[in-house]
C-alpha cells in the first residue's frame, strides 16, 4: 500500500467516451439517469468502451468484536457475532440469500471475533488479528502495531481478489456493537459530535441510544488531541475489523477495481481510507443509504449519493449486494442499446 | 373486467404469515427495511410463504401515438414512435437491454401507432385500436366506443398473459407525446391544475414546457365538468395506449398478479384504473420515481412509494424492470436466510 501520492481515478479519457456512447444512445438525452452514469463509471474503471458483463463480483465480510458490546449499545449479545459467522460460512444469512440471488461470491475474514472459530476452514480464520478490540471509552481498541497489521490484513485480502480477476469489490461488517467505533470514527475524522453520529444499530431503545451517545462522546474525549493521524484514529476507537476494511478499499483504489461500499461501517471505513489515501474515494460507490446518521454525514464527506434507499440497516454488505443489479443496469445499457444514429428515421 | 365490486387485497393471513416468517429470519427486526416487506407482499400475492421465485415476468410496452405531439409538447417528432416501436422488436432498445439483464420478457403492442407496421409480427399489431389519438386540447382522444375497446383489449392481452402463467406483470408506454394526456389524466382525476403536472418528458426547453402546460391547461377547459367517469376521462384526455394500460392494470389486479408500475404512464393510468376499479392499487409496487411532477401527484394519491430514485426517464418499461432485482431479493431473504431460533447459541 503506496499512501504517498494522490490516488488517480478513474480514466477521464475513457469517462468521457463512455459519456458520448451514452448521449448517442437510442434514449433522449439524460433520460436514464443514474443508470447511465454508474454504465459510464464502470466503463471508466474498466477502461473500457462498452464495459465487460460485471460476472466476477466478490463480497468480503469482515468479522471482528467490539469491546463496547458489553457496556450495552446492542440490542443483542456478543455471542451473535460468532453464530453469524458460521451461518454466513453455512450460506444462509441475510446477505447470502442476496448474494445467490445476484450473483456474488461471499468470504467470510475472522478479523477479530472473540470466540475459538478454530474449526471452521483457515481461508475465514487463518489470518486472525486478535480477539476483539478494546472497550473504546476506556481504553484505545488496538495498539498501533495491531492497526498496521490490520489495514495490511485488508490490502492484502483485496489484493489476492484483484489477482484472483474480481471486477468488482464489496465489503459487508459483521461484529456485534460495531456501529460504536464506526460512528466515532466518522465523528472524529469529520469533528462532529456523539449526538449526531449515533443511530440506533441493530435496533436499541431509547436507553440504549442515550447510553451508546455516552460511550461515543467518552470515547471522543478519551482521543481528543490525537485525531489527526488517521491511523491513530483506528487503533484508539476503531477495531481490527475496521483497520482490516479501511486497508481493503485503499488496496481496491490502488490497484484500479471499483467498490460498492455498503452501511455504515463500510463508509466510515470509506471516510478514514480517504484522508489515508486522498482520491481512493473515485473508486467507489454508494450501494445503499442506511439508516445510520452517521453513514448520511460520511457519503456527504465523500461525495457519494446511494443508489438505493429502501431502509436497510443489515450490515453483512447487504445493502450492496442489493445495489449490484443497478450496476448491471448500467453496463447493459451502454453495452446492448442501438445507437440514435443507427434507427433513425430517413 | 367486472368493475362491480371492489377489488380484494393480496390475502391478509398470508401477509401476516409472511411478516410472521420475516420477522423470526436471522436479522435484527426489519433490518432488511423496504426489502423485506416487498417479500411480504410478493408471498401475500402469490398466497404462499415462503413466495416462489420470480422466474416468470412479462413486460408489456403499449405504443400509441398522440395528436398533440403535432403541437410542439415534446422535443421529438412523432416518427420516433415508429422507430422506436421497431427498435424494441429488433431487442436494441434502452427497455431491451434492461429486460434482458433482469430476465424479463417484453412484448410490444401497437395500440394506436400512427405508422404503417404491418410488416411487424400480428402479434405486435394485429389488434391496432386506432392510428393515433386526437390533439386533446382540441378534440377527444377517443370516442367512448373505442375507450372501451382500448380498455377489453388491454384486459386480454393482461388475461393472455395470466393464463399463460406470468407470476409477475409490468406496462411500458412508447409514443412521441405520451406525458401530456398522461399528465392530463392525473390532474382531472386528482384536481390539480396544469402547472403542477407538466412535466420535460423527454427533454423540452422552457418555451416547450409553457406550450405543453398551454396544451394541458386548454384540455382540461375543453372537458370540464365531465371528469367524474374514468371512461370518459380517457376518451376525452387519454388515448388508446393508455386506455389499454388501464385495462391491462385492472384485468391484472382482478386476476390477483401483482404489478410493478413504471413511469408517469404507467402510474397516470394506475390512478385511472383505481377510480374505475377500487382496491385495485393493493396489486400494484411503483417500480420508480421518474422525474415528472404529475407522477409524485400520481403516487402519493395511491399511497405508493417508489423501489428506486435514479432519475430515469426513458419510459418503456424501464424502470419498473430496474426495479425488479429489488422484489427477488425481498423472495430470496424470505426463502433462503436461516430462522434465528436455528442459530441462536445456546
Amino acid at each position: 500500500m503506496d499512501q504517498t501520492a494522490r490516488i488517480l481515478p478513474p480514466s477521464p479519457d475513457i469517462a468521457a467516451r463512455a459519456h458520448e456512447r451514452l448521449a448517442g444512445l437510442a434514449t433522449p438525452p439524460g433520460a436514464l439517469g443514474r443508470v447511465g452514469e454508474i454504465g459510464a463509471w464502470i466503463a471508466a474503471a474498466q477502461g473500457e468502451v462498452p464495459p465487460r458483463p460485471l460476472t466476477d463480483v466478490r463480497l468480503v465480510v469482515l468479522a471482528g468484536d467490539h469491546g463496547v458490546a458489553a457496556h450495552g449499545v446492542s440490542a443483542y449479545p456478543p455471542a451473535i457475532t460468532e453464530a453469524m459467522v458460521r451461518t454466513i460460512v453455512a450460506g444462509q444469512a441475510g446477505v447470502s440469500a442476496l448474494a445467490r440471488e445476484h450473483g456474488v461470491t461471499v468470504t467470510v475474514l475472522d478479523v477479530a471475533v472473540d470466540a475459538d472459530l478454530s474449526d471452521l476452514p483457515a481461508a475465514v480464520t487463518g489470518r486472525k488479528v486478535r480477539r476483539g478490540s478494546g472497550a473504546i471509552h476506556l481504553e484505545d481498541a488496538l495498539t498501533r502495531a495491531e492497526a498496521e497489521r490490520s489495514l495490511a490484513l485488508g490490502a492484502e485480502v483485496a489484493g489476492e481478489l484483484v489477482d484472483d480477476g474480481a471486477q468488482l469489490l464489496m465489503t459487508g461488517d459483521l461484529g456485534i456493537g460495531n456501529t460504536t467505533p464506526a460512528a466515532a470514527l466518522v465523528a472524529a475524522v469529520l469533528g462532529l459530535p456523539a449526538d449526531e453520529v449515533t443511530g440506533r444499530g441493530t435496533g436499541i431503545d431509547d436507553d440504549g441510544w442515550a447510553r451508546k451517545r455516552d460511550v461515543i462522546a467518552a470515547a471522543l474525549e478519551r482521543v481528543e488531541g490525537r485525531t489527526a493521524d488517521p491511523v491513530e484514529v483506528l487503533a484508539a476507537l476503531g477495531s481490527a475489523d475496521l483497520a482490516a476494511t479501511v486497508g481493503f478499499l485503499i488496496e481496491a483504489a490502488t490497484r484500479g477495481v471499483p467498490v460498492v461500499l455498503d452501511g455504515l461501517m463500510s463508509v466510515a471505513c470509506a471516510v478514514v481510507a480517504q484522508a489515508l489515501a486522498p482520491g481512493a474515494a473515485a473508486w467507489w460507490v454508494a450501494g445503499h443509504r442506511s439508516t445510520e446518521p452517521a453513514q448520511t454525514h460520511a457519503l456527504k464527506s465523500l461525495g457519494l449519493e446511494p443508489l438505493l434507499d429502501l431502509g436497510m440497516r443489515l450490515g453483512e454488505g447487504s445493502g450492496a449486494v442489493a445495489a449490484l443489479p443497478v450496476l448491471r443496469s448500467g453496463v447493459a445499457v451502454l453495452r446492448d442499446v442501438a445507437l440514435l444514429s443507427e434507427i433513425m428515421p430517413g
